[in-house]
Protein backbone atom coordinates (compact mmCIF):
# COMPACT_ATOMS: atom_id res chain seq x y z
CA UNK A 1 0.00 0.00 0.00
CA UNK A 2 1.18 3.77 -0.75
CA UNK A 3 2.22 6.12 1.63
CA UNK A 4 -0.49 8.63 1.94
CA UNK A 5 0.79 12.10 1.83
CA UNK A 6 -0.90 14.75 4.21
CA UNK A 7 -0.11 17.66 1.53
CA UNK A 8 -1.17 19.96 4.33
CA UNK A 9 1.55 18.79 6.73
CA UNK A 10 4.22 18.65 3.60
CA UNK A 11 2.79 22.46 2.89
CA UNK A 12 3.67 23.06 6.57
CA UNK A 13 7.15 21.21 6.69
CA UNK A 14 8.10 23.18 3.74
CA UNK A 15 7.33 26.65 5.01
CA UNK A 16 8.85 25.98 8.32
CA UNK A 17 11.76 25.07 6.42
CA UNK A 18 11.45 28.34 4.84
CA UNK A 19 10.86 30.06 8.19
CA UNK A 20 14.92 28.45 9.04
CA UNK A 21 16.19 29.77 5.72
CA UNK A 22 15.24 33.29 6.34
CA UNK A 23 16.09 32.87 9.88
CA UNK A 24 19.60 31.92 9.37
CA UNK A 25 20.79 33.77 6.35
CA UNK A 26 17.57 36.11 5.75
CA UNK A 27 15.30 37.54 3.06
CA UNK A 28 18.26 36.87 0.31
CA UNK A 29 19.16 33.61 1.11
CA UNK A 30 15.38 32.69 0.77
CA UNK A 31 15.95 30.89 -2.46
CA UNK A 32 13.71 27.60 -3.84
CA UNK A 33 16.48 25.63 -4.08
CA UNK A 34 17.94 26.85 -0.40
CA UNK A 35 14.15 25.30 1.58
CA UNK A 36 14.37 22.16 -0.67
CA UNK A 37 17.58 21.45 0.80
CA UNK A 38 16.70 22.86 4.08
CA UNK A 39 13.86 20.37 4.31
CA UNK A 40 15.36 17.85 2.69
CA UNK A 41 12.96 17.19 -0.64
CA UNK A 42 14.04 18.20 -4.14
CA UNK A 43 13.53 21.12 -5.62
CA UNK A 44 10.70 19.09 -7.81
CA UNK A 45 8.46 18.41 -4.96
CA UNK A 46 8.71 22.15 -3.47
CA UNK A 47 7.28 23.26 -7.09
CA UNK A 48 4.32 20.79 -6.45
CA UNK A 49 3.69 22.93 -3.25
CA UNK A 50 4.92 26.63 -4.25
CA UNK A 51 5.77 27.34 -8.17
CA UNK A 52 8.16 30.49 -6.86
CA UNK A 53 9.88 32.15 -4.50
CA UNK A 54 7.01 34.82 -4.11
CA UNK A 55 4.25 32.00 -2.62
CA UNK A 56 6.89 30.46 -0.67
CA UNK A 57 7.07 33.69 1.48
CA UNK A 58 3.36 34.52 1.44
CA UNK A 59 2.76 31.12 2.76
CA UNK A 60 5.48 31.84 5.55
CA UNK A 61 3.83 34.84 5.80
CA UNK A 62 0.62 33.63 6.28
CA UNK A 63 1.52 30.65 8.57
CA UNK A 64 3.21 33.26 10.79
CA UNK A 65 -0.11 34.82 11.36
CA UNK A 66 -2.21 32.10 11.57
CA UNK A 67 -0.31 30.36 14.24
CA UNK A 68 -0.20 34.09 16.42
CA UNK A 69 -3.42 34.35 15.47
CA UNK A 70 -4.37 31.14 17.14
CA UNK A 71 -2.66 31.24 20.32
CA UNK A 72 -3.83 34.90 20.64
CA UNK A 73 -7.23 33.25 20.34
CA UNK A 74 -6.81 30.56 23.02
CA UNK A 75 -5.35 32.82 25.25
CA UNK A 76 -8.27 34.82 25.03
CA UNK A 77 -10.37 32.33 26.15
CA UNK A 78 -8.35 30.64 28.46
CA UNK A 79 -8.62 33.39 31.05
CA UNK A 80 -11.18 34.83 32.80
CA UNK A 81 -9.87 38.37 33.13
CA UNK A 82 -10.58 40.51 30.44
CA UNK A 83 -7.65 43.02 31.18
CA UNK A 84 -5.40 39.65 31.74
CA UNK A 85 -6.61 38.16 28.61
CA UNK A 86 -5.92 41.26 26.66
CA UNK A 87 -2.60 41.39 27.87
CA UNK A 88 -2.01 37.59 27.61
CA UNK A 89 -3.34 37.30 23.71
CA UNK A 90 -0.92 40.82 22.89
CA UNK A 91 2.56 39.02 24.59
CA UNK A 92 1.75 36.06 22.21
CA UNK A 93 2.46 38.69 19.35
CA UNK A 94 6.69 39.97 20.98
CA UNK A 95 9.45 38.01 20.93
CA UNK A 96 9.78 37.09 24.05
CA UNK A 97 10.22 33.29 23.51
CA UNK A 98 12.86 31.79 20.65
CA UNK A 99 10.11 30.71 18.31
CA UNK A 100 8.25 33.92 18.68
CA UNK A 101 11.73 36.09 18.03
CA UNK A 102 11.90 33.64 14.83
CA UNK A 103 7.96 34.87 13.91
CA UNK A 104 9.12 38.37 14.85
CA UNK A 105 11.74 37.96 12.14
CA UNK A 106 9.78 36.95 9.30
CA UNK A 107 7.19 39.38 9.82
CA UNK A 108 9.51 41.94 9.48
CA UNK A 109 11.26 40.58 6.97
CA UNK A 110 8.15 40.25 4.90
CA UNK A 111 6.94 43.59 5.52
CA UNK A 112 9.61 45.30 4.34
CA UNK A 113 9.90 43.48 1.04
CA UNK A 114 5.54 43.91 1.09
CA UNK A 115 6.04 48.22 1.24
CA UNK A 116 7.07 47.92 -2.21
CA UNK A 117 5.28 44.54 -3.97
CA UNK A 118 1.44 45.14 -4.57
CA UNK A 119 0.29 40.96 -3.44
CA UNK A 120 2.74 40.86 -0.42
CA UNK A 121 0.91 44.67 0.58
CA UNK A 122 -2.68 43.39 0.34
CA UNK A 123 -1.53 40.40 2.19
CA UNK A 124 -0.05 42.40 5.21
CA UNK A 125 -2.58 44.85 5.05
CA UNK A 126 -5.61 41.53 5.13
CA UNK A 127 -3.32 40.87 8.33
CA UNK A 128 -3.77 44.11 10.55
CA UNK A 129 -7.01 44.20 9.65
CA UNK A 130 -7.59 41.28 10.99
CA UNK A 131 -5.44 41.43 14.38
CA UNK A 132 -7.06 44.80 14.91
CA UNK A 133 -10.52 43.15 15.03
CA UNK A 134 -9.36 40.60 17.75
CA UNK A 135 -8.23 42.67 19.39
CA UNK A 136 -10.66 45.47 19.44
CA UNK A 137 -12.99 42.78 20.49
CA UNK A 138 -11.08 41.84 23.39
CA UNK A 139 -11.12 45.66 24.72
CA UNK A 140 -14.91 45.76 24.37
CA UNK A 141 -14.67 42.73 27.62
CA UNK A 142 -12.46 45.33 29.31
CA UNK A 143 -15.44 48.01 29.73
CA UNK A 144 -18.24 45.43 29.58
CA UNK A 145 -20.56 47.73 31.46
CA UNK A 146 -19.66 50.51 28.73
CA UNK A 147 -18.86 49.97 25.44
CA UNK A 148 -16.50 51.86 23.64
CA UNK A 149 -17.50 53.82 20.87
CA UNK A 150 -16.33 52.08 17.40
CA UNK A 151 -13.94 54.81 16.66
CA UNK A 152 -12.26 54.61 20.28
CA UNK A 153 -12.16 50.82 20.43
CA UNK A 154 -10.35 50.92 16.90
CA UNK A 155 -7.92 53.58 17.82
CA UNK A 156 -7.34 51.97 21.00
CA UNK A 157 -6.61 48.61 19.14
CA UNK A 158 -4.32 50.84 16.98
CA UNK A 159 -2.39 52.29 19.74
CA UNK A 160 -1.81 48.37 21.28
CA UNK A 161 -0.58 46.97 18.36
CA UNK A 162 1.81 50.03 17.70
CA UNK A 163 3.43 48.91 21.10
CA UNK A 164 3.48 45.60 20.34
CA UNK A 165 4.96 46.29 16.39
CA UNK A 166 7.46 49.38 17.69
CA UNK A 167 8.74 47.37 20.76
CA UNK A 168 9.36 43.95 18.54
CA UNK A 169 11.79 46.54 16.30
CA UNK A 170 13.84 47.41 18.53
CA UNK A 171 14.20 43.79 20.71
CA UNK A 172 15.17 42.63 17.40
CA UNK A 173 17.69 45.07 16.91
CA UNK A 174 18.79 45.51 20.10
CA UNK A 175 18.71 42.41 22.36
CA UNK A 176 20.96 42.87 24.91
CA UNK A 177 19.66 46.81 25.81
CA UNK A 178 15.84 45.00 25.49
CA UNK A 179 16.00 41.45 26.65
CA UNK A 180 13.06 39.31 26.75
CA UNK A 181 12.18 39.81 30.51
CA UNK A 182 12.36 43.61 29.73
CA UNK A 183 10.21 43.46 26.75
CA UNK A 184 7.41 41.88 28.51
CA UNK A 185 7.04 43.96 31.56
CA UNK A 186 7.77 47.13 28.93
CA UNK A 187 4.52 45.57 26.61
CA UNK A 188 2.64 45.03 30.08
CA UNK A 189 3.13 48.69 31.43
CA UNK A 190 2.41 50.00 27.94
CA UNK A 191 -0.94 48.31 27.49
CA UNK A 192 -1.81 49.42 31.32
CA UNK A 193 -1.11 53.13 30.58
CA UNK A 194 -3.29 52.84 27.15
CA UNK A 195 -5.91 51.23 28.90
CA UNK A 196 -5.82 53.74 31.81
CA UNK A 197 -5.96 56.57 29.35
CA UNK A 198 -9.48 55.24 27.83
CA UNK A 199 -10.98 55.49 30.47
CA UNK A 200 -10.53 58.71 30.92
CA UNK A 201 -11.71 59.37 27.87
CA UNK B 1 37.96 75.61 -16.45
CA UNK B 2 36.86 72.34 -15.13
CA UNK B 3 33.76 72.37 -13.64
CA UNK B 4 34.46 71.48 -10.06
CA UNK B 5 32.27 68.12 -8.44
CA UNK B 6 30.96 68.85 -5.11
CA UNK B 7 31.04 65.41 -4.61
CA UNK B 8 28.92 65.03 -1.38
CA UNK B 9 26.11 67.19 -3.70
CA UNK B 10 26.42 64.05 -6.14
CA UNK B 11 26.73 61.47 -3.46
CA UNK B 12 23.24 62.29 -2.42
CA UNK B 13 21.80 63.04 -5.63
CA UNK B 14 22.49 59.57 -6.28
CA UNK B 15 20.88 58.09 -2.64
CA UNK B 16 17.91 60.00 -3.77
CA UNK B 17 17.94 58.66 -6.69
CA UNK B 18 18.36 55.22 -4.65
CA UNK B 19 14.90 56.09 -2.73
CA UNK B 20 12.64 57.15 -6.07
CA UNK B 21 13.96 53.85 -6.54
CA UNK B 22 12.84 51.81 -4.09
CA UNK B 23 9.58 53.99 -3.39
CA UNK B 24 8.52 53.05 -7.23
CA UNK B 25 9.53 49.42 -7.56
CA UNK B 26 10.60 48.05 -3.89
CA UNK B 27 13.49 46.70 -2.99
CA UNK B 28 13.71 44.30 -5.45
CA UNK B 29 13.93 46.73 -7.92
CA UNK B 30 17.10 48.64 -6.46
CA UNK B 31 19.84 47.62 -8.65
CA UNK B 32 22.95 50.22 -9.58
CA UNK B 33 21.70 50.04 -12.91
CA UNK B 34 18.17 50.99 -12.04
CA UNK B 35 19.91 53.76 -9.91
CA UNK B 36 22.67 55.06 -12.19
CA UNK B 37 19.34 55.19 -14.76
CA UNK B 38 17.27 57.03 -12.52
CA UNK B 39 20.05 59.34 -11.69
CA UNK B 40 20.42 60.46 -15.22
CA UNK B 41 24.44 59.05 -15.06
CA UNK B 42 26.39 56.34 -16.14
CA UNK B 43 26.65 53.03 -14.20
CA UNK B 44 30.56 54.26 -14.21
CA UNK B 45 29.85 57.32 -12.55
CA UNK B 46 27.75 55.57 -9.91
CA UNK B 47 30.37 52.77 -8.87
CA UNK B 48 33.01 55.81 -8.17
CA UNK B 49 29.98 56.59 -5.60
CA UNK B 50 29.03 52.80 -4.56
CA UNK B 51 30.92 49.83 -5.23
CA UNK B 52 27.70 47.72 -5.00
CA UNK B 53 23.88 47.69 -4.25
CA UNK B 54 24.73 46.98 -0.56
CA UNK B 55 26.49 50.03 -0.16
CA UNK B 56 23.66 52.03 -2.06
CA UNK B 57 21.64 50.70 0.57
CA UNK B 58 22.75 51.34 3.45
CA UNK B 59 23.83 55.04 2.02
CA UNK B 60 20.34 55.50 1.60
CA UNK B 61 19.22 54.26 5.38
CA UNK B 62 21.93 56.59 6.33
CA UNK B 63 20.59 59.56 4.85
CA UNK B 64 16.52 58.82 5.91
CA UNK B 65 18.07 58.67 9.38
CA UNK B 66 20.44 61.97 9.23
CA UNK B 67 18.03 63.56 7.56
CA UNK B 68 15.03 62.85 10.50
CA UNK B 69 17.89 63.43 13.03
CA UNK B 70 18.15 66.79 11.57
CA UNK B 71 14.11 67.60 11.39
CA UNK B 72 14.01 66.71 14.73
CA UNK B 73 16.60 68.56 16.40
CA UNK B 74 15.53 71.54 14.57
CA UNK B 75 12.12 71.16 15.59
CA UNK B 76 12.95 70.60 19.63
CA UNK B 77 15.24 74.20 19.07
CA UNK B 78 12.40 75.67 17.95
CA UNK B 79 9.97 75.20 20.25
CA UNK B 80 9.80 76.62 23.69
CA UNK B 81 7.40 74.40 24.95
CA UNK B 82 9.02 71.28 26.66
CA UNK B 83 6.27 69.09 25.86
CA UNK B 84 5.32 70.41 22.51
CA UNK B 85 8.61 70.34 21.24
CA UNK B 86 8.69 66.49 22.03
CA UNK B 87 5.68 66.11 19.93
CA UNK B 88 6.60 67.98 17.27
CA UNK B 89 10.34 65.75 17.13
CA UNK B 90 7.98 62.79 17.20
CA UNK B 91 6.02 64.16 14.38
CA UNK B 92 9.07 64.31 12.52
CA UNK B 93 9.79 60.67 12.02
CA UNK B 94 5.95 59.35 10.80
CA UNK B 95 4.61 59.44 7.34
CA UNK B 96 1.92 62.66 7.34
CA UNK B 97 3.68 64.09 4.53
CA UNK B 98 4.59 62.42 1.19
CA UNK B 99 8.32 62.79 1.63
CA UNK B 100 8.03 61.23 4.99
CA UNK B 101 6.35 58.90 3.92
CA UNK B 102 9.02 57.47 1.10
CA UNK B 103 11.46 57.95 4.40
CA UNK B 104 9.10 55.79 6.38
CA UNK B 105 9.07 53.08 3.08
CA UNK B 106 12.70 53.17 2.93
CA UNK B 107 13.21 52.62 6.84
CA UNK B 108 11.26 49.32 6.68
CA UNK B 109 12.02 47.97 3.63
CA UNK B 110 15.70 48.41 5.41
CA UNK B 111 14.46 46.92 8.36
CA UNK B 112 13.58 43.85 6.90
CA UNK B 113 16.52 43.05 5.05
CA UNK B 114 18.57 44.18 8.01
CA UNK B 115 17.02 41.22 10.39
CA UNK B 116 19.44 38.88 8.58
CA UNK B 117 22.01 40.97 7.47
CA UNK B 118 25.23 41.59 10.07
CA UNK B 119 25.70 44.71 8.86
CA UNK B 120 22.67 46.56 8.08
CA UNK B 121 21.91 45.57 11.40
CA UNK B 122 24.29 46.95 13.52
CA UNK B 123 23.68 50.13 11.09
CA UNK B 124 20.55 49.74 12.53
CA UNK B 125 20.95 49.47 16.04
CA UNK B 126 23.45 52.06 16.11
CA UNK B 127 20.19 54.69 14.32
CA UNK B 128 18.24 53.32 17.12
CA UNK B 129 20.28 54.18 20.09
CA UNK B 130 20.82 57.77 18.94
CA UNK B 131 17.25 58.20 18.09
CA UNK B 132 16.48 57.40 22.16
CA UNK B 133 19.16 59.56 22.91
CA UNK B 134 17.40 62.35 21.36
CA UNK B 135 14.09 61.63 22.69
CA UNK B 136 15.34 60.47 26.23
CA UNK B 137 17.27 64.02 26.52
CA UNK B 138 14.18 65.59 24.83
CA UNK B 139 12.20 64.07 27.68
CA UNK B 140 14.24 65.00 30.61
CA UNK B 141 13.10 68.20 29.17
CA UNK B 142 9.73 67.83 30.03
CA UNK B 143 10.09 67.05 34.02
CA UNK B 144 13.01 70.10 34.81
CA UNK B 145 11.92 69.89 38.59
CA UNK B 146 11.87 66.31 39.54
CA UNK B 147 14.80 64.50 36.95
CA UNK B 148 13.84 61.17 35.66
CA UNK B 149 15.84 57.98 36.87
CA UNK B 150 17.93 56.74 33.90
CA UNK B 151 15.70 53.38 33.36
CA UNK B 152 12.73 55.51 33.68
CA UNK B 153 13.78 58.05 30.73
CA UNK B 154 14.89 55.35 28.52
CA UNK B 155 11.49 53.18 29.21
CA UNK B 156 9.40 56.08 28.30
CA UNK B 157 12.17 57.02 25.31
CA UNK B 158 10.55 53.33 24.07
CA UNK B 159 7.20 53.94 24.51
CA UNK B 160 7.47 56.95 22.65
CA UNK B 161 10.09 55.66 19.69
CA UNK B 162 7.51 52.41 19.84
CA UNK B 163 4.47 54.71 19.02
CA UNK B 164 6.36 55.80 16.01
CA UNK B 165 7.05 52.91 14.12
CA UNK B 166 3.80 51.32 15.06
CA UNK B 167 1.78 53.76 13.81
CA UNK B 168 3.97 54.05 11.01
CA UNK B 169 3.47 50.48 9.88
CA UNK B 170 -0.13 50.49 9.96
CA UNK B 171 -0.23 53.91 8.15
CA UNK B 172 2.21 52.26 4.88
CA UNK B 173 -0.02 49.28 5.24
CA UNK B 174 -3.76 50.58 5.52
CA UNK B 175 -3.80 54.50 3.89
CA UNK B 176 -7.59 54.42 3.91
CA UNK B 177 -7.92 53.48 7.39
CA UNK B 178 -5.26 55.81 9.01
CA UNK B 179 -4.74 58.69 6.51
CA UNK B 180 -2.27 61.23 7.55
CA UNK B 181 -4.24 63.64 9.50
CA UNK B 182 -5.60 60.93 11.52
CA UNK B 183 -2.37 59.16 11.94
CA UNK B 184 -1.05 62.65 13.57
CA UNK B 185 -3.62 62.71 16.08
CA UNK B 186 -3.31 59.81 17.15
CA UNK B 187 0.01 59.84 17.67
CA UNK B 188 -0.49 63.11 19.95
CA UNK B 189 -2.91 60.69 21.72
CA UNK B 190 -0.62 58.37 22.37
CA UNK B 191 2.68 60.57 23.35
CA UNK B 192 0.06 62.22 26.01
CA UNK B 193 -1.05 59.13 27.09
CA UNK B 194 2.45 58.35 27.86
CA UNK B 195 3.41 61.20 29.60
CA UNK B 196 0.82 61.23 32.12
CA UNK B 197 1.53 57.73 32.80
CA UNK B 198 5.42 59.11 33.89
CA UNK B 199 3.92 61.74 35.74
CA UNK B 200 2.50 58.98 37.78
CA UNK B 201 5.17 56.75 38.44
Amino acid sequence: MPKIVDHDDRRRELVRAAWRVVGQHGLEGLTTRAVAREAGWSTGVLAHYFTNREELLLAAFRLVFEEARGRMQRALAAEADPTQALINALLEAVPITARQRSEAIIWFTFLGLAVGHPTLRAEAQKCYAQWLDIIEQALQAVFPSQPLANTTARRTARTLVSHVDGLTVQAIFDTEELPMHQLKTQLQECIHATLTAVDHV
